[in-house]
């Protein structure tokens, strides 16, 4: 049997005591010189991205336990830019870190089976350690990924409430009892992640579940409805949220939620409190960002 | 102002009489001879695909008005895949097909807007015509696809309904009075539909649903609830779908769905029927079971 996903990423978090992801999403136009001249050409960006990420990886793999990779940022480069993602992908799990891959498919069963392949590495070996996924076609479209979470020791985080302002349209649709779609779809992630076979020796499942913090009465709820999943929390940082909206994604113990930033770390650089102190080395900006990043998460996750 | 996507879409269909699309997945394993044996090297499997995509493309077009083109099926092949999807889809514009990308991407604003700036082509002119897309991030996931109906004239089919086992754990979960997710997604897709600048001139919107049909009384609830809406329906054929299960997707005047079979059209010379009349040239396979489906869904839209 292979490890289990949940195991590898909770040891990860605790061998740093830093439950944090670097959210990679690179625009080729705001990198720093000389890769923002590469714009407007597929294979000249994506090399920039390349060049960039990589860089950007020896900078974080010493201080935080793992990164996820946002695939939309590369498509746009099509397959230059998928070959940028991928080789960054296998340079972050070479550097030790566990990578996530942002990509939030969903698809019928045989369309998501060939998504899961493309991604989670049957065919290739150097693919990243989980994926995030749509819940909207029901276990279908998530099963394959369960298959690989099992025999492949893979994870999947289920979309179950995210950060963006017209998340409520849908996410907060309300059933019988008030019970809203987001608290449902926490019901099926639940019976999926306590699925025989998912469960690590951490009590975490390698099925995991996206959840923003919006209204903090929701996330403890969402919390309690799976217990067995580890969050993975966008909307920190640039998209506004602090570190108290993001504690209630924790258990009263402090694990189960791995907490994530993206702009505000890899474009630190353009933040006068970093770029003052450090010039023009966005390397230097960054790795402080990450240890303002892992200090405000910790302090908040002692506070909860 | 562009031309319509969906103007187009309704001239096109209305050209050959012909309210299909055929849908293109290919599994390389399953391919004829020799392209089966490309199998196990992603940069050879690509080749294949591009390959028989082309012939395809070549046999279909003077038949179909659309074509699927799902990019599960090339992903699963990494960047060597994709630039075979980008082909395929370059091809079949030049075909004068109707082009669908059956991405089914979804996520918050700015990652949205690099996945549709890959897909629907600010950067590149040969683009799908229309993609299609998750709605559980509401408007924010599926607003710069309405920029580009607005501005390049693209098109967006938002899923509403699938066709697969599990669809109905997530998408019949109901609200105040007994109306389902799918319902309510309708009801925010129509609202899309209406917004300024998105009807055409044949009174119906760039921005159409994926509708299954799964119950024939739900189906004709949406049919009434996205009035503007083109119904791309899935699930025909190989999904176990019958001229009747789809028949109320259609309007009473027989417009305003397009019926998609793809594993039923794409591996025809696997069937006894054709490859009994055809031997081993698949391509004929192709056609008379593109004229049969096409026959099969006009005597449903009569009858409806």
């Amino acid at each position: 049997m292979p490890s289990s996903f949940a195991d590898r990423l909770v040891d990860a978090v605790q061998a740093l005591q830093a439950p944090v992801c670097v959210g990679l999403d690179p625009v080729v136009e705001r990198l720093p010189a000389p890769w923002c001249a590469a714009a407007g050409d597929h294979v000249r960006a994506a090399r920039a991205l390349t060049e960039f990420g990589a860089a950007l990886i020896e900078t974080i793999a010493p201080l935080v336990p793992a990164i996820k990779i946002n695939s939309a940022f590369f498509e746009r480069h099509r397959s230059a830019g998928l070959a940028a993602h991928d080789e960054l992908v296998a340079r972050a799990a070479a550097a030790g870190l566990v990578v996530i891959g942002d990509s939030k498919r969903g698809d019928v069963g045989h369309s998501a089976a060939q998504y899961c392949n493309g991604s989670l590495g049957w065919d290739d070996p150097m693919a990243p350690h989980a994926v995030t996924v749509h819940s909207y076609l029901g276990r279908d479209a998530v099963a394959p990924y369960l298959d690989a979470a099992r025999e492949l020791g893979r994870g999947v985080f289920v979309l179950v409430q995210t950060s963006n302002h017209s998340a409520g349209a849908v996410q907060a649709f309300a059933g019988p009892d008030q019970l809203t779609l987001s608290e449902h779809v926490a019901g099926l992630v639940d019976d999926w992640a306590g699925e025989e076979g998912l469960v690590g020796a951490s009590g975490y499942s390698a099925v995991g579940a996206v959840v923003a913090p919006q209204d903090p009465e929701m996330t403890r709820r969402l919390r309690a409805r799976m217990p067995r999943s580890i969050f993975l929390v966008p909307g920190y940082g640039a998209q506004g949220g602090t570190a108290t909206d993001v504690a209630a994604c924790f258990k009263p113990d402090g694990t189960g939620a791995l907490i994530n930033a993206s702009r505000s770390i890899i474009y630190a650089y353009e933040q006068p409190t970093y770029a003052e102190r450090h010039g023009e080395d966005w390397q230097y900006c960054v790795a402080d960002a990450c240890r303002d990043f892992i200090n405000d998460i910790r302090r908040a996750v002692v506070s909860n």
